[in-house]
Parts: C-alpha cells; structure tokens; sequence
C-alpha cells in the first residue's frame, strides 16, 4: 500500500494508471475507520482496478463552534485498517496542501445544501461539494463510493457530478449500524456509556416512523409527532430537526404518496448525530 | 474539421485522443469570431495536438438586463473561421443541453470576483468560472488559451485551475488591436459609424495613463482623473469603472510601486466595452 501525502504525486499516479487503462475507485473519508467505510472499501475494491482511498478532515466543511480540532485522528489505525482492507493508495495531505494561501474557490449546489443539515450547518455542503470536486479532480476517480448515512452529501454529490459534467460514477452504499441499531459514525466516538444508551432512540425513532407508514399512516405531521416523543423522553438528546422529505429535492412532504426520506439529527452530549431511512 | 454538439460525444473523442497520448488545446469563445479569437486559435495549434474551440453563449452569465437575446450569432461564419484556423473540432452545445433543469451547481471565485466587471455585473464571473469548469471537465482541455481583454476572466480562471487542482495549463494571449487602437471585441458589431470613432477614447485614455506613469507619476487619483476627462469629454461615453489596481489581487491602488494595471469599462450606445493595459 502507498500513503501519498503530495498532490502532484497523487495526480502523476493516477495519470498514469489511467494511461494503463486501470480504472480508479475512490473512497474519500475524514478517518477514523469504522465497518462503515469498510464496506465502502469493499465495494471499491469490487469496483475499480485501483482502490484509492483519502483520509482528509476538511476545514473548510466545519463551522467556527463546530469540532474540527477535536475532530478524531488516528492515522496509524486508520492505514492499518486500509491495508486490511486491501486499499492500494491512502492519500493523506495536509490541510495547508489542500487550501493554499489566498484559496477563494468554492463549488456550490445551491438548492440541495439549503435542505436539512444545510439549514443547522451553514456553509457546510458548499465545504463538502468543494473538497470532493478537488478530491475527485486529484485522484481522477472514475467510481467514487459514498455511504447512505449522509444521505443529502450523497445527492449533493451526485448532482455536483451531474452538473458540472464530471466522469465520475458515483455510488451510494447502505447504512451500516451496530447490532443494537446505532448507525456507525466516527462522531461515536464522543459518546460515554450513557449517551451510547441515549443514541439508540435514533434508530427507535426512525423504526417508529416506518412502522407507522407501513401501517397506513401518511401524514408527515403524525408521523414527526411520534418520532419527536421518542427522543424527547430520552433525557441526554436535543433534537436539531427531524423531517419526511423528498428523496429527491429534500424539501418536505406534507404527505406522502409513494415514498420519503425520513431523515434526523440529534445531539447527544457533544455528538451531534445523523441518520435516516427510506420510506416506500 | 468535426463539429460536435453532444456532451457525452465531445467527452468520449477527448478521452479517447488523450489515450492515444494526444495533447487537447482548448480555446472556449461565444462565438462572433474576430482577429483576437484568430490570435487564439494560432496559439493552440501551436501548442496542442489537438485544437478544439467551443462556441456557447452562456445564459449564465448575463444579467437580467444585459444582451444575451441580442448577443451577436452567426454560427455559419464562425465555422468558416475555424476550419481556416485549422481548428479539429468545434464544441457547440445548445443552453438547453449545458444547463438541463434542476441545474444549480456553480463554481464562484470569492474575492476576484468582487473588483471591476464583478461590481458592475454581480453574478457574472460566477457564471463564467461555471461554465469554464464544465467546458474544461467536457474537453479534458491539458491547455486553455484566453485573451487578455479580459484580464480579470483569465486572472480568475487561472485561480479556479489552482485552487479546484485541474490539471490544466491557462495561457494568457495580447489584445488585438484594430489599427486605430481599438481593442478587437464581438460587442463592436454593436456599433454605429460615429459609435466607433467614439470608442476610440477608451485606447487614448490608456495611452495617456501610461504616458504619465512612464513620466514618473504614480498617484492612481492624478491618472484616473486624466483618463476621466479624456473619456469624459466624448459624448456618447459613458464610464462604468476606470481603475488602477494590482496586477494580481485586483485590488485599488493609491500608489503605484512597480506595476499595475489599468482597466476600465464603459458604454458606448448599446455596446458595454472593456479594455485594459499593465504599466511597468
């Protein structure tokens, strides 16, 4: 395996590769591995000639109170775990590689990113959109894997790609979760025991709401009501929005005809948590 | 010579001509050809194996009451240019095609942007830095030539390329001149005879910003107002912006040290013209 920290480097290897006819699957992550992205190396390695994947916490997606500092790092675990997981190229630059002095270009897509994490996180899809046409145009991927969990990242992505016409197959895989139903999530990693405890209401929540829609229920308004009361009892959480929306646009349903995204974020203790399911 | 309309076909002769190890020159224009276009085109053939020039008038990047209906077309004529420039292939998308609906993805050069044109056109460069990201992601372009005319465009776009990583060389050519010093433009055909002779006040105001500078004076505020009065003193000008700002970051300068430019901007009946000149 080849840890390449140089951007140039990253672009002669994949020039080259791609000379060669390989063709380049490309896992972007900000580390902290967890069986989450595990299987989005997996499906890469089914994917492309060439496994590539990023291990980049990207400043530029984070919030002046948000947790960049404290964002958890373990390089060493992390290439351990890409080897195991039969990763050919680890590309690892540093934050001042990635935005020299001066930097000022962004990528926006503007509709999309103004949809549930973009409303309690400003700035934060324009961040993400931004360091993945970067990624996308160091790397050359052809394939690039993306986990469900973020579910609005992914069609952000997909539409980036869509419209700025870039050669990119973009590939969105299943949440993965503990048994207990815990959606994995390096942010996990913030959570003591109790909170650990807490956070299972996510997952109560949303199996509530598709419960609920299997039964006939289609009205968002029911629905968010039952979800909400089940993580309300649940001392340690904060509710940052809860939502039955399109899973195309994202914008909300007050009713749902054949399906919906049923998407949250809650706060536990310091974690701030996502997840979501589709209806239908 | 191939004339092309369809994204996926111009991606597919690129992609494979760049495995056949052939280098792609690219010189993106909205058409209306003329002597700068020519000198642009001559450049790529120089220095590109292949040489392709897209004509697409960018709805994007006109403003609500700016010329894009009127903006001057004659698509048969272009293509004679071309063909006598030795262009390979010429891309000619229609709006329709580049901009599908739903589109709403857009490349923005944050602090470039806000000097000049930007003030006076909000929303144009981000069109521009748009619709070059997704020419240069459609043409896998390795060398993209622009004029100098447009000083801030080419300063910009050599921006996007740092910053977003494309693996592009930006080229810079000289304006062209009409004989009477008047800076080759597709806005000219705008132009009545008095018009024309009118438009001359924009090369004599730079003329004279450059005398002075070569006669050691360096206050911005004493050229600008040497240059205002010249300008001023033509009837059918009106003046959008006269500036003397840095070479790189566009910024105002009070004083110049070594080197600055001088650009400006002004209407002559219907036709919005710019032009420019670095002193030092």
């Amino acid at each position: 395996m080849k840890l390449i920290t140089d951007i140039e480097e990253m672009q002669a290897f994949s020039n080259h590769a791609r000379k060669m006819g390989k063709s380049i699957a490309f896992v972007p992550t900000m580390g902290c591995l967890h069986d989450g992205h595990a299987s989005l190396l997996k499906k890469g390695k089914e994917l492309g000639d060439i496994l590539v994947m990023s291990i980049f916490v990207n400043p530029i997606q984070f919030g002046p109170r948000e947790d960049y500092a404290s964002y958890p790092r373990d390089l060493k675990r992390d290439l351990a775990i890409a080897e195991a997981n039969k990763v050919d190229v680890v590309f690892n630059p540093a934050a001042e590689v990635m935005y020299a002095q001066g930097f000022q270009t962004y990528v926006d897509v503007a509709y999309l990113s103004k949809h549930l994490c973009g409303l309690s996180r400003p700035g934060y899809f324009k961040g993400v959109a931004t360091v993945v046409a970067k990624l996308f145009t160091i790397v050359k991927a052809q394939i690039a894997i993306f986990g469900e969990k973020d579910y609005q990242q992914h069609l952000i992505i997909k539409k980036m790609v869509k419209d700025l016409n870039m050669d990119v197959d973009v590939v969105g895989m299943p949440i993965v979760r503990e048994i207990n139903g815990l959606a994995m999530s390096s942010r996990n990693n913030y959570l003591n025991n109790d909170e650990r405890k807490a956070a299972l209401c996510l997952y109560t929540a949303l199996m509530k709401g598709k419960e609920l829609f299997e039964n006939d229920i289609k009205e968002s308004g029911i629905i968010l009501q039952e979800m909400r009361s089940i993580i309300e009892a649940e001392p340690l959480a904060v509710i940052d929005y809860i939502n039955v929306c399109d899973i195309n646009t994202l914008e909300d349903l007050d009713k749902i005809q054949d399906t919906a995204l049923l998407a949250l974020a809650v706060k536990i203790g310091k974690a701030r948590l996502i997840d979501n399911c589709i209806l239908g």
